[in-house]
Formats: structure tokens, C-alpha cells, sequence
């Protein structure tokens, strides 16, 4: 079954805890956390310190997603605030079998994200190293963008090079995931599912993770 | 009288407009707003949306200090989410004089910031654009830092900087300010105070701001 | 029918009219506008300012080769001024897909160039969103060099890339295009060849622009 | 007598020589070249092929004004191509006397520019090593900007640290110099003007050269 | 038979050039010299000074390996030092043919490294223009790290794109290379070995280095 | 009496620690050791292994001078290696505060280096941290340069501000010290002389350094 991801980016900064509650009680399994810098991406949002407020409030796994250059120097201090997964860009990550090797050594998952032009295999070499591959569905930067259908044949893509090589490595997809997109989502490939707009914006949150959730297994049987 | 500006890198990210209610009831004038891009510093704390959430909460002055580069390119963006003072430092803006024109032409007021080891001298042809000068006392990254006692001097000569060409700017302190502090920096010339942890590590919020008044009133009388 | 694009490059700055004029009446159908800002490439050239002032003088397409860094600061400058198509590296566009878009969302027909060492694959997911794809045949940053024969097959590659997604964005070819060498280039799968030196340092520039298109004709009517 | 130097930023780029030309014969001692990379300032304008473009047609000052970063991987190529005088911004050359003593073991002049924000000390310890102080008088990036009146202090201030120090170092001044304003920039200190719009937006460009040099020497008299 | 390239970074740096000689006299082909930036790996080592102090005292092949950013403002500097062998990372030249070209064209040879998380298809466009490629079996940046078997099909992968062009450059392996790795990197197709603390922190550097190439010749020769 | 402080970056990078022997046994107190990291200045020479290995061998003061963009990266690793001043670049260090207090936190002495075209008052807010004041004589990068006397006010106005304030750092002078130009130096104000050809480049070392240090004392007594 497809896991849930809602992201951050969506909901409402004024009072974080209500709304991490609500998806939580919603059944979604990973708290889907959008570090923006403002110099990998046109935008700039949260850090550490809103990771480690809200970590005592929840038990979803925190999936962290470093949308900044230099990543490799603030690694620690997510880990610190309580990250359970760290993805990277392979766009910003010069030595990135370095910094997947450093954040597994330190007990926490470690993911690679692509941006929607990256071609599938700059990551063929360090997919033995990753528990979960994020593909970009929108440009990264802000909520509220529609899905790019150009990156449905690169979720196979990444789908079949994991099984080729008999490893397990969840695929997220990020980016335009609604009512409309996920059965093709899933159906393509992805295991893990990033929504924002689509389930904060909706006025019953625990209907919004529901409804999603049936429309991907849904679509998904018959993948 | 000196006014607050209690400093949202304090507060309880979890919750954000809980606190900000809580200062701005307690008589706070200004909301500190610690925008951190993990370049100009090495913290990333906040940005665009955080200001856009509490912005229709409150009516105290969200002051935006952009501790990032490139400052040019997010002032908008700051606007946009309800920023009243915008404060760049001198250290990241290459066209100091054209960033705080572009903030005045906005109609929103213009500051500028030194860290600790800058002369004022940096600042001097720019003083007749700018609605604060922002002294650090302590290097900007993180809250719950020790005042540095070496910048009082550099206090004084910017008020007499400011009295000398008839320009009544605020000059606005932040780093360390509590009630050891705030005598000496009120009595050196800072009229608007940040404070971090003196305000939101305290148990009783409206307390501790009136005794950091009390004690700024007290000291500063006598300057 | 191929179509040329006599590469500004090679013209003379001191009198630009005068040059677009002449390969315009001898029937160039692009005018290529090298632009570079000494970070992306060893050289400045020319920007917005002389894109608008030779524009109400012509009506050929203005293809402007963005050989800059941040390309997305500067694509509306350049729609600004009369850009007809505008073409950015896939090395310097760290967020391809967007800045593709942006460009196509303003009406303006977009392009993406790539360096001789860089593999075709670095563009198949963004094949979809261009108007032309630039191969270059020179390392970018000054006229007058000599072809390089190995990205030969790398026309032949995007051609390919091209026809197998029945997509039918131009192939532009950049760097040493004379008679020598057009014959190879228009075979691989060339349909718009730039040419500098070939055309403006020829005494008689109608007679080169004829001359090119007919080596061009010829050679690749048995492609 | 005070020397003009029309700012080439204004002229017609479709036909450059032609108000070059225009210029020179109304008596223009230098051509200011304003050479912008989009990285120092947010516009691209013209690099080396235009200064080389110009220069047999000329004999006046080619006086290139370097709004670069990085300008010491430049200063090479501007020289080859003609210029007379090279003007470094003190805020891109982290080492500002090697770059200046390099231009001069070339046989050029060398010229140290500043922001309208930066303070004239921070040129204080390589007077003695340049032929030219540049004060800019709007932010630089684009012509046809308005005075800054704050800058005036600063023309008197280093007219008097050249003075103090028996150093004849001309004074440069840059940014909405025209007849309302050259009055007081000349009583200042300034000894060569640069007019853009007010000269190329002219109808008659010698008779607009002609009144800035008589409204300057009848301004300049009793300073 | 395969090459021995004994690598500078684990000699002894108070004294280089025993450690030089000894490896020499042990009979290895190559000093691998390792020079790192600090920028595009986080350490600093040794520049061309190091080279020229070494460069009278040997007649090895010296074979910088340049771990740095903008490798173009110094293949000169390292040429004119001494070096043989120059090799640049795909990860840091923008322009990799200009670069791979200027090397050879001074009469030295070129090489191309290769991260470990980099695909091979990376450098498929310049493999005629290269006399050996590197490919790194640890991160960059330190000595004494742990050879990573992922890398072993990427020496088979571009073994084959070698052989399949005809083209006879060498492959380097460098990081862990040691008595335990040495079988399977020679036979997967390397052809010189760097190695590091197997050879100076071994007691016997005659014996360490006859060792690893007895190993490798025994291994290799069923390959 | 004034120390000398010899620089390794005329000493023979071959055989290190011969010279560093040397140049303790002669009696000079410091070592001056040049870290360039090819990006603040045009030069790579060495970094923390060569202090490591050089450390057990000496009892000099370990006066490592970072000629490095973001020495905040470095510091521990050069502290780890045995490091007992580390000096950082004003022109480098947006933090200048921050990073001396971390060097001095550590147990090591904090220095401060400026270029010679950087004014005093760059580092006047911060002189109550350092233990050293470097005034460059030669723009670093290069051993061998000639002395530039315009420095020499600024040596004495720099003496004069740690006199005003009560503080004992010693002032260091670094760049083409030598028999003819030691006298001035001292003269002005300095109390740590770096020097590197003078001393290396003679056939005797010892020697070298007597007569370097007669002149000072010669020549300053008079001060």
C-alpha cells in the first residue's frame, strides 16, 4: 500500500502542531518537510528549529527534503532536530555518495531527490545506498504547481532499474499528487506519495488523506 | 520610550501565533522576524510564508531581518507577505543604497544591520535612507547567545552619527538584550530592543516584557 | 530547407545595422546573439540593450544564445527587448524545466544548448519543451574556432531522440559551420546552422549566406 | 577645465560609431565604456570586441569602466582590445592594489570606482596608486537614473584626501550628471563628467556636449 | 601490465622527498599528487609548488590530480611546475573539452576523474580526448578511506567504451586500493593503480609496492 | 625585541622539515605557515597535513596564516593538526567576530590579516579579540614580492590604536622584509617580522637571521 506523505508546505505556518496533528490522525505515515534556502531553489521556508518544535508532537517518520545548496553541512543538524529520513538533490550534491554514506552512518534514512529535467541515471550509481528516490513532479520551490505528466515514463524508469538490482528503495513523488494524478502515479511506479494543497487546502483533512488514499490503491492494483 | 521587538527565533515554531498573540498582548510594538538562508548564516530558520500566516493575526510591526544573500531578490517577496521594516545587512548587499531605496519606494521602511565586527563607517552615506540601524550584539545564526559588551561603543557613535546630521532613525540592538543588558544598551542610544530568550524562555511572557521596559526605562532615563 | 543564423559574434560592434541588414536581404532567417557574461564562458559580449536597439530594424528571429550564469535572471530582459527564441545551457540551468516553461509561457519559443562534452541524455526529459535544441560544435566563448567532429553523432543522437518522440523542435548546429564542414553537419541532422566568421568575414556576405545554403542543399539532400 | 566623457551606456548600439564620431568631433576628451557582466550589476552590456570594434576609429580616452566581478581575469583582454584607462569597483577586487599596479606596469591609467553607499575610506591606502577616483552618483547597472545628492560630501571629501597627500588623481563622477546637476558636482571637486542621456538623448549632441561644459566652467569658477 | 601511481597524499609531508625517492627506486611509474582546493573537496593538500620542489629530483610521471574548482586558472601553473599527466573532474569543469584540449595542447597529457556517484555516460563525448580515465573508489578528499565495490561495473562499463572506440587511454583507479582490492579492480580493466597508506604506511615501501603488483599481475591475468 | 617569523613558502617544499630545523635552530620564534587555498588569492600551497607533519618536530610557534575563503570551515582542522596562531583575512571572514572568539575558545591564539589596500578601521571593533594584527607589505599569493611602503603609515596608525586602547597584540608585517626595508618596519610599529626569501633563499640560513634581526634591533631602538 502506498504511503502518505503530506507536505508541509501547504499547511498553516501560524499553528504547525494542528495541522501535523490532523494528518497524523489521519493515518499518514510520513510528515513530508519542504528546507528550502532560497539559493537552490526562488524561495526560502523553514529549518531546523521547526523540525525539532514539532519531533516531541509526532511519531510519523519526519521526511525531510533539503532543497539547499551545500547540503552536506546541515545534515547534522536536522539529524539533531529529529529527522528520520534526509533526501538531497543530486543537483546540489557534488559528492553524493558521500553525504548518503554520512547520513546512513548516523542512523537516519537517506534519500536522493531529481529535479523534473534530470535524467534518471545521474543516480544509477548510488541507488545501493538509498532507501528512497524522490522525483520531482513540479519544479521545486513552492505549493500549488500542476504535475508535469513528462516524468510518468522516468517513475518506470526508476521503478525498473530498483528491481533490476533487487533493491527496495521507496519512490516518492513530489509535486501536482491530487485526485487526478495519483492513480498514474502509483500505477507508474510510486510507493510514497508527497501531497500539499491536496490535503491542507481541503476543508476535512481526514477525508481529503482518505480519499486520496482509495484513489491510489485503487489505481495502483492493477500496476 | 525604547520599544520591544520580541524575536520570533525564541518562540515555539510549533506554534508560532500562539506566542505572537501572547507578545503583542503583553504591549510589544515590533515582531522581530529572524530570516535565516543558511549562507549569509549557518542556520536556515524561516521565510515568505511564516510572515504571510500571522500577518492577518496581528498589528504589530513585522520587522524582517534578512540574514541572507542577495537580499535584492526576496525584498518583494517579504512585501508581498506583509512586512512592514525591512532590514538588509551591509555585509551581504553589494548596492547597499539601491536595496533600500527599492524597500522605501515600496512603502515600507528601510533598515540596514552590523555584525559585531563592522565600523559604522560602512554605513555612513546611507544613514539619510534608513528608518534603523540594527547593531548586533552577538554573531547572528542562533538565539540564546552572550551580549558582546565591545559593540556599546560603536551604539554611541551611531546615535551621535544620526544626532550629528539631524536624522531621527531608530537604532535597534539585537543579541543578549535581558535585564543585565538593557541598561547599557538604552543608555548607549538603542531605542528599538530585540529580545529573544529573556521573552519567550520565561514562564510569564507579559511579565518579562514589562520588567525588560521597566529596566530600559529605568536606565536609559539618565543617558 | 535549412535555415541560417549568421552568428552576431562575427559581425562588426561598431556598426551592428549595418550587418544584420546585409544577411537579412541575403536572406539569413535567424540572427544568433551570442551573449556571454564572463562566468559561464571567457568572455563578455553584448546583452539586452543591443538586442532592442537593432530590433525595429529587423524581422528576422532574434535567437538569443544565453551563454550566462542564472540564466532565469535575465530571460525576461531579454523577452523585453525583442527576443524571438532564447536558448540556455543545460549546464547552467539547474532548474531546466522551469526556466524552459517560463520562457514558452511568455510567448517566446525556447532552446537548449549544450556544450560538446555533454551527453544528448542530459536533455531527454525536457525534449518535449523545446523549440530547438543547440549542439555545440566549438567550446562557447569566441568566434573563429575550429569545428569538432566527435559531436558529429551526437546530432545524429537528438535527431533521433527527436523523431522517435515525434517531436520536430530544430536542430541547431554552433561552432565552425563553413563550407567545409556544413555538408557533415546538415547530414547528421543539422536544420538550422549558425555560422559567424564564414559569413561576416567575407568580402561578399550575400554570396557567402548563398554559398552555405547551397554546400547545405547539397550535402544534405541525401540525408 | 573640467573633461567630459560620454557614457557609451546611452549612445545607439545598432550604430555605434556614428555617436562615437559625434561625440569626438563636439570635443569629448574621453568615451566611457560601461562594461556590466549581470553578476557585479543586474544588466549585461558590452565586453572587449566592442572596445576593439571602436578603437581605430578613435583617439579619444577609452575609458572602461568595469562593472565585473572578478575584473583581474579581464583587465588583459580590455587592454589588448584598446582601452586607455581601466576603473575597477573597490567592491569586486578583494585585491585592489595588485589589480590597480597591474593595469599600470601595462601602461594603462587606473581608475577605482565606488558604490553610492561605500565610504571614501576604503580607498584611503591605494590613492597613491590611481589616475582616476570614479564616484558614482546612482547605483550602477543602467542609464538614465536620477542624482543622488548624498554623494556631494563624498566628491569633496576625496578632493581633499588627494589634495591633503599632494596626489592629482582626476575625480570621475557617474550617474545623472546633466546641466541641473553639474554645477554642483564640478564645486565639488569633480574633473571629468560622465553624461549619458543628457548627451545621446540630445537632438543635437554638440550643442548638449557644448552647454555641460559651460554650465560646468561657470559652476566649477568659484569653487 | 598494470602501473603503479604510489599517491602523495599518505607519504610524509616533512619530507617528501624521501618518500619519493623510495617509491621510485620500488619502481613505481606514476606520483599520483593529489591537490585539493578546500572548495571542491574539504580538504587542502599541496599546489604547484610542491610539484616544482619535486620535479628536479625524478623522472616518475607526475600525475597531478587536480581536486579543485575552475581547474582552468591552474593547469599552467602545474604544467610550468613540472606535471606530465594533468587531470581534471567532470564534476568541476564546465567547459571539459576546452580544458581537456588546452591541457594536451601543451604537450602534457589529460586525464578525466570521475566521482564515484558520476555515471560513466558523463565523459562519453571527450573519451577521444583523454589518456586516461580516473575513477574514484572512495569519496575524494582524504587518505585511508575504504574502497566502495559499487564502483567495480563502472570500470567494466567504461572499459568497454574504451575498447568499443578503439581508443587506448588508461584507466586509474584510485581510493582503497590494497592487497584485498587490488585482484578485482585489474580485473575489472584498470590499468594504473593508485595507492596510498597500502604503500607509505607500510614498514618495507620496496616490498609494499612489489607486493600490491604481484597481486595485481596474478589477479589481472585471467582478466 | 622583534620575532621573526621565516615563511615557509620559501622554504624548500621538498625536504620541509631540514628547513623548518634550520630556521629553530637560528633562533626564530615563529613559523610562518602560508595556507592559499587558489581561490582568496591566485595560489594553492598547502594545508593541515603538512602542519601535522611538521608539528612533532618543532617547538616554534605554529603562526598559520589562512590565505582561504570561509576559514570557519578550516580552523579545527588546523588546530587538530597543531596550529598556536591562526591569522584569517578580514576580507575573507563575514564573521569575523564569530570566528575569533572560536579560534580563541579553542585554546589557540586568534590573528587578523589585511590586505594593503584594506583600511585599519576594518578591524578596528575587533581588536580586543586578536593576539596578532598581520599588516601585508605585498599582496598575497606569491613568495618573492617586493615591499610596498605605502604600508607603512598604516602600521603605525595600527600601533597607535592598540596603544589608545590598553591592548598588547603584536603586529606582524608580511611581504618583502628583508635587510633594506626591516628598519622602516620596525620603526613603525611592528613586532613579528615574516620573512621568506631573505631568509631561505640565502646560502646561510643562520646567518641570515642574525643579520635580519641586528637590523631591527638597530633600527628600532630608535623608535
Amino acid at each position: 500500500m502506498v504511503k502518505l506523505a503530506p507536505s508541509i508546505l501547504s499547511a498553516n505556518f501560524a499553528a504547525l502542531l494542528d495541522d501535523v496533528i490532523q494528518v497524523e490522525e489521519a493515518g499518514a505515515e510520513y510528515l513530508h518537510i519542504d528546507v528550502m534556502d532560497g539559493h537552490f531553489v526562488p524561495n526560502i521556508t523553514i529549518g531546523p528549529l521547526v523540525v525539532k518544535a514539532l519531533r516531541p508532537q509526532s511519531r510519523m517518520c519526519f521526511d525531510v527534503h533539503l532543497m539547499i545548496e551545500n547540503p552536506e553541512l546541515y545534515v547534522e543538524q536536522f539529524i539533531n532536530a529529529g529527522a528520520d529520513l534526509i533526501t538531497v538533490h543530486v543537483e546540489a550534491a557534488r559528492h553524493l555518495h558521500r553525504i548518503l554514506s554520512m547520513i546512513r552512518e548516523k542512523g537516519v534514512r537517506a534519500g536522493v531527490a531529481l529535479n523534473p529535467a534530470t535524467p534518471p541515471g545521474a543516480v544509477e550509481y548510488i541507488l545501493p545506498l538509498v532507501d528512497l528516490v524522490l522525483l520531482m513532479t513540479v519544479n521545486p520551490g513552492f505549493g500549488g504547481q500542476a504535475f508535469i505528466p513528462e516524468v510518468l515514463p522516468k517513475i518506470r524508469t526508476v521503478r525498473q532499474m530498483l528491481d533490476e538490482r533487487g533493491l527496495n528503495a521507496e519512490i516518492q513523488v513530489d509535486g501536482g499528487v491530487n485526485l487526478d494524478t495519483v492513480a498514474a502515479v502509483v500505477r507508474a511506479g510510486a510507493s510514497v506519495l508527497v501531497a500539499g494543497s491536496a490535503i491542507f487546502d481541503s476543508a476535512d483533512i481526514a477525508s481529503a488523506v482518505r480519499r486520496i488514499r482509495e484513489a491510489a490503491a485503487m489505481d495502483g492494483s492493477d500496476s
